[in-house]
C-alpha cells in the first residue's frame, strides 16, 4: 500500500493544508501569533462565550471545521494525529476570549487534555476565565466513562453548546449545554481498513483483505474485534446493542442519529447503513428526531464509519440542535 | 482488492442507499409511482420552474443530493453508473411541474441522453414543456464540448438554473442560466485508485501502487495518461493549463473554483490542492470570487480529485452562486 496522497511533501502536509483554507476562506477565519496552527474566526462577537477545540491534523471537518457562526470561536490545530500545543492554545485563546470566558471543548486523549490544562493556567494568570470539558462518546473504547475516547459524537457537544453560546448563556450554562449533550450521546466505530499517517508512510495498522475491526479508534486504536465484514444490517444491529445497552433509551423517546464517514466509505453506504439504524429504531419505537449523514470525524482515508446516538434530553436541547448554524465546512439551516 | 463496502447484498445496494435516505429525510424529499428511484422534492413550489437531473449511483451528493430549495425537483435515479429509464424521468416530470415548464439538467452520456429525450416526449404528450442541457466540463475527455463527459462543473449549472428559477424566471431564463455556466466552466480530473462497483465486484480498472491518472472520468473512464503520482503543485499546475488553454480567464477577470473530491481522498488533501490553485490564479492575476471544496461528484471509494474553474461572467452570476440554498445533501448559507 503506497502513499497514494495528493500532497507536496509529507513533512508540509499540514500547513500546506491550513493555508489553502485560509485562501479559500479570507472573510471567515484567520490565524494569530504568526502560526497557521492557531486557527480562530475571523468574526468575533463581543460578550458571548468563546468556545475553544482543538486536536490534531486528519480528522477534518473535525476540529478546526466547526469555527464558525452558531458553533466554535477557536482551534488550536496539532500536526497529524498530534496534540497542538498549550502556546497555540493560549494564543487562540486570547484571540477569540470577548469577555465572557472560554469553554475548551475538545477529545478525550491524554496529550490534548495536558496542553488544554496548561493552557488554561496560562489564561488564568491573564484574568481570563475557563472551563473543560472532553467528548468520550466511543462506548468500545472502555467500561469507564472517564477513560472513553472522544469521536464523532463530539459533534452533538459542538452544536448544542455552541447553540447556548449564541444564545447568550453564560459560561456555566454553555458548560452545562455540552454536559448534557455529553451525557446523551454514545459512538461506536468500526474500521475497513487502516490509513497512512504521511511522515510514516504505511499504514497505521493491518486488516485481512475481508476483515472489518470493530471499536477501532480514529487513530488506529485496537477496537474489540476483527473479523469477517459483516452486513450493514449486522453491523447496525451490534452496534445498536452496544450503544443502547449503555444508554438506555425507552420506547417513545426521540433520538439524533448520525451516521459518520471515517474518509474513503462512500456515502452511499453511509445511506445503508443509516437505513438500518432507523429500521432498529423504529422496532424500537424510539422516534428519530434528526438524522445526520457525512463525514463529520474522519481519519483521513481510511474506509469505515460509526453511528452516534443522542438522546434527546428535552425541548431545549431539541431547539439547540435546530439552530442553524454556518462555518466553511459546514451548514445547517 | 476485496469489496469493503458496509453494504446488505450488491443487487440491493441502490434501494437500500435510497430507503435510508427516504428515511432521513421524510419531511423533504419523496418517491412517487411507487418507485424508490423516482425522487422528487417534498416542497412544491407552484409557477416555478422544475428542474429535474437524473444518473447513475454511486456519484453522491450527485445527482439526487441537489434536490431541495434554491437548486432542484426532481432526479431519476438509476443502478451504479447507469441510467435512469425513461418511465422514471416522465414519473418525476409528472409529479414536479409546477405550471411553468421543466428544465432537464444532466451529464452529457448517451445512454441519459436517450432517455431524458424519450421522457421528454412523454411529456410533450401531456403538454408539459420542457428544455434540455447537457453539463459537458470534463476537458480531457475531447477536443469539441458537444462530445466531453459531464463531471463536477454541473454544479454550477445547477447553482445558476435554480437561482433562476428560484427567481421565478421563465423555462428560457432558466435555460439561459445554465447555459452560462456551462460556457464559463472547465473541469480536470485524475484518479489515483479504481472503485468496484458492487455487483462487479472487482476493481473498474487498474492503475499500479505509485500511479495517477489525469483525466479519469467518474466511471473510469481512460484519461490522458497514466504515471507516477505528481506533486499537489505539479498536478494543479498541469490542470489549471488545461482548464486556462480551453477556457481563456484574462487578469482581472474574477472565478469560482471547486476541488472536488472523488471519495477516498482525505479532505486535507483537496485544501492542500485547493492552496495551490490559489497560487496560481494569484500569479495569473485572477481574483477568486468564492471557494467550494468538499465531495461534489464522486465516484465512490475511489481515490482522485478534480478541479473546477466558473468564470464569472457578470454581477447576476455572482448573485446567483451567493444565493443561500438548502438541501439534505447541501447548505450554503
Amino acid at each position: 500500500m503506497a502513499l497514494k496522497k495528493i500532497i507536496n511533501a509529507p513533512e508540509t502536509y499540514t500547513d500546506d493544508m491550513l493555508k489553502g483554507i485560509y485562501a479559500a476562506y479570507p472573510d471567515e477565519v484567520k490565524y494569530v501569533a504568526d502560526d497557521l496552527r492557531c486557527y480562530c474566526t475571523a468574526k468575533k462577537k463581543e460578550g458571548k462565550v468563546a468556545i475553544i477545540t482543538g486536536g490534531g491534523t486528519g480528522h477534518l471537518p473535525l476540529f478546526l471545521g466547526y469555527v464558525g457562526e452558531g458553533l466554535l470561536d477557536g482551534c488550536g490545530v496539532g500536526g497529524v494525529f498530534q496534540s497542538p500545543s498549550a502556546e497555540q492554545i493560549f494564543n487562540v485563546s486570547q484571540e477569540v476570549e470577548a469577555g465572557a470566558g472560554i469553554l475548551y471543548l475538545y477529545g478525550n486523549y491524554t496529550g490534548d487534555i495536558m496542553n488544554f490544562d496548561m493552557a488554561a493556567e496560562m489564561c488564568e494568570f491573564e484574568d481570563i476565565e475557563t472551563r473543560s470539558i472532553v467528548g468520550a462518546d466511543d462506548v468500545n473504547s472502555g467500561e469507564d466513562v472517564n477513560i472513553r475516547r472522544g469521536v464523532a459524537g463530539i459533534f452533538f457537544m459542538y452544536k448544542c453548546a455552541g447553540a447556548k453560546a449564541a444564545q447568550m448563556g453564560s459560561l456555566d450554562e454553555v458548560l452545562a449545554a455540552a454536559q448534557i449533550a455529553k451525557d446523551n450521546t454514545r459512538t461506536v466505530g468500526f474500521a475497513l481498513t487502516p490509513c497512512i499517517i504521511p511522515e510514516v508512510g504505511h499504514p497505521n495498522f493491518t486488516l485481512g483483505e475481508d476483515e472489518m475491526a470493530m471499536g477501532m479508534g480514529i487513530h488506529g486504536e485496537p477496537g474489540i474485534w476483527n473479523g469477517p465484514i459483516k452486513t450493514a444490517k449486522e453491523i447496525a444491529a451490534e452496534s445498536m446493542d452496544t450503544i443502547l445497552n449503555d444508554m438506555p433509551v425507552a420506547a417513545g423517546e426521540e433520538v439524533c442519529v448520525l451516521i459518520n464517514g471515517l474518509g474513503a466509505t462512500s456515502v452511499e453506504e453511509l445511506y445503508i447503513l443509516s437505513g438500518e439504524v432507523a429500521d432498529i429504531l423504529k422496532e424500537k419505537g424510539i422516534g428519530i428526531y434528526r438524522t445526520f449523514v457525512g463525514e463529520y470525524a474522519t481519519s483521513m482515508e481510511m474506509a469505515g464509519a460509526s453511528i452516534s446516538i443522542c438522546r434527546m434530553a428535552d425541548q431545549e436541547m431539541k431547539d439547540w440542535i435546530d439552530m442553524p448554524v454556518s462555518t466553511p465546512f459546514y451548514c445547517q439551516k
